[in-house]
């Protein structure tokens, strides 16, 4: 793991299980020090403001081709954090004061079982903050299990909201090693949905150590709509992972890597065809997996056949996201896929249209001291 | 294959055996038909110049993670091709009549087993060439078996030659389907040399059939720089191929696909510090290939400490390639690389400093008829 936090005075050992269920501290006490190769903040940063309200965007990850390294975000739907100064808790601690949105009864309270609270934990050891205690409260706008990105953006919201509130003297990278560190206890070691979560747009993971991200800026002046149909089912995650063959055959690597190439091009040059054609192109992981969520290989034939230039697994699933430039389009080929998923995978699914966030986890209210 | 050429008068059957060494039709009579998605040359056009005289530069294929479907090319080092109208030739049909320069004695003047007569012969059946007789002189720059798409420059020369001396009605993909049917017969059906020889530039190849090119350009005002170091010695060809994995991990084919974006993107974004990065970043290829030409890892290793951004084999070897961004430094890089070739590998070698091709092949010379 590329980010390891070492302390001089006490070594704080996160629990190893990747379950969530089972608090085992309450509060997390930062007294770390960091790497040297994190910023080091000479003195602890003071709070600029009483209290802070941020949102982090779904993203789709496993990008077709780009499977693992590539991710975006998607704006319009995503989890909200609102964060205050709190005397109530113990100087240099955070407390989890409430959850809302549907999935809020699945999640714990105990910072260090939540998405969003590992990540505030990280950035406030990041910044060195000891002598003053944060109130967090998480709206949930993402369903869990989803394939949107829903832990990510619990975390990218987190981590922004306690940078911000200490006045922003973190980069997005070392926001992003906090988001990682979230995601780890989650969904595995991946970035690829918190990274375009904190950062916005494309983002391509190129190396974890050390962390290597490149932000793909999809033209300002073209417009990329994408269509997210989700089913109510829920994808057996350890099927999806099983599903992944352990060895890949030299002409498939050769061809998902020729269409990995050529979906970063069609991002840098706003080619949407050639985008929407890298998306279906996966020969390696949405063969396997497509046949695990019922209808999926219907509703991506029904989206093309409905004009989307190109559709696929959105994350593990069982979301499926297509893409569209136009947004009166995408919502005829959302109807077609919502269709496609009842009567192919007998399954009730909703469907959306949204454009690409650009900006990523951001500020969207805040209180002076 | 892409491009298959049927006659409602007569079959032309290429000889099925990969060997150039034997020839057995002399001359290329054109009297096809071309399939329905080729440009129909209504009239069969007449030659606007006497003679003229084409260029095609080297190339580098195999380009780190971008093997087999990445190449660019290389500008001050390449293949001519000099085309004349002959009504001493039988119309319709080609000549070789010279062939020049070192590797002159290892190829067949026979057009049919010659890599620029095989590409000059498929553009006049585009161009529906039934009434003029050509005359090819071929002069190699590129020595062969280099790793520097030797073939290619050949046939990509003859295959603009032969446009231009038509007034040029065919486009960049028609040319290297042309090229395309002369690699085949020497060195398999890739176009990652040939697609670069003729267009310039990086050219990703997305899928051949049909045959989808994306020109990646790299930013007009940033100096690229492509050190070449070329060893006495013939690379195993076979071994080459036969050292390739038939399986490949999930964690390397991730990565490489990963560093395959990498690439695209830093190409686009005129990122010469990244792009020299992915450039040395394959874990498939170059680990199994690098072995079977001596001294090439500490090749490397000169070239990178030397300061170049990266380095790799070309091709498939034994030249190896890096980059740089500064003449005089790649010649330094150059030196550390011939010595390391040298004191590693026991071989004598060469070395040159080339830009970026931009251009692809081209006329360098006519005469008006």
């Amino acid at each position: 793991m590329a980010f390891c936090c070492q302390s001089p005075i006490k070594t704080i050992t996160f629990p190893q299980s990747k379950s969530l269920s089972k608090p085992q501290k309450p509060l997390f006490v930062c007294n770390l020090s960091l790497p040297s190769r994190y910023p080091v903040i000479s003195t602890e940063p003071e709070p600029v403001y009483a209290s802070v309200k941020a949102f982090a965007p779904a993203t789709v990850a496993n990008l077709g081709p780009g499977f693992d390294f590539l991710g975006c975000a998607v704006d319009g739907v995503g989890d909200f954090v609102s964060l205050s100064v709190d005397p109530q808790v113990h100087p240099g601690e955070i407390s989890i004061s409430d959850i809302s949105g549907d999935s809020a009864k699945k999640l714990s309270k105990n910072p260090l079982w939540n998405c969003a609270g590992i990540a505030a934990i990280e950035v406030m050891k990041m910044l060195g903050v000891r002598s003053v205690g944060l109130s967090l409260a998480l709206e949930k706008g993402l369903p869990l299990g989803s394939g949107l990105g829903s832990s990510a953006a619990s975390a990218a919201a987190a981590a922004v909201a306690v940078n911000e509130i200490f006045g922003g003297k973190l980069g997005v990278e070392e926001l992003v090693l906090a988001g990682l560190k979230s995601e780890e206890k989650v969904s595995g070691y991946h970035a690829d949905n918190v990274a375009p979560a904190i950062m916005g747009g494309f983002v391509l993971i190129r190396n974890y150590e050390p962390l290597e991200l490149i932000r793909l800026s999809f033209p300002n002046e073209k417009e990329l709509f994408f269509v997210l149909a989700s089913p109510e089912f829920e994808a057996p995650t350890k099927k999806m992972r099983a599903a992944l063959p352990a060895e890949i055959g030299m002409p498939h690597h050769v061809w998902n890597c020729s269409q990995a190439g050529a979906l970063v091009a069609s991002v840098l040059q706003g080619d949407l065809v050639g985008l929407g054609k890298a998306l279906s192109s996966d020969k390696i992981v949405e063969p396997r997996r497509a046949p695990l969520i019922p209808g999926m290989e219907a509703v991506k034939k029904a989206a093309i056949e409905a004009g989307a230039f190109g559709c696929t697994i959105s994350g593990a699933g069982p979301t499926a996201v297509a893409v569209t430039d136009d947004e009166e389009k995408g919502r005829e080929i959302g109807e077609r896929m919502i269709n496609a998923f009842l009567k192919e995978g007998n399954l009730k699914a909703v469907a959306s249209v949204q454009r690409l966030d650009r900006a990523g986890a951001r500020l969207i209210g805040s209180i002076p001291r």
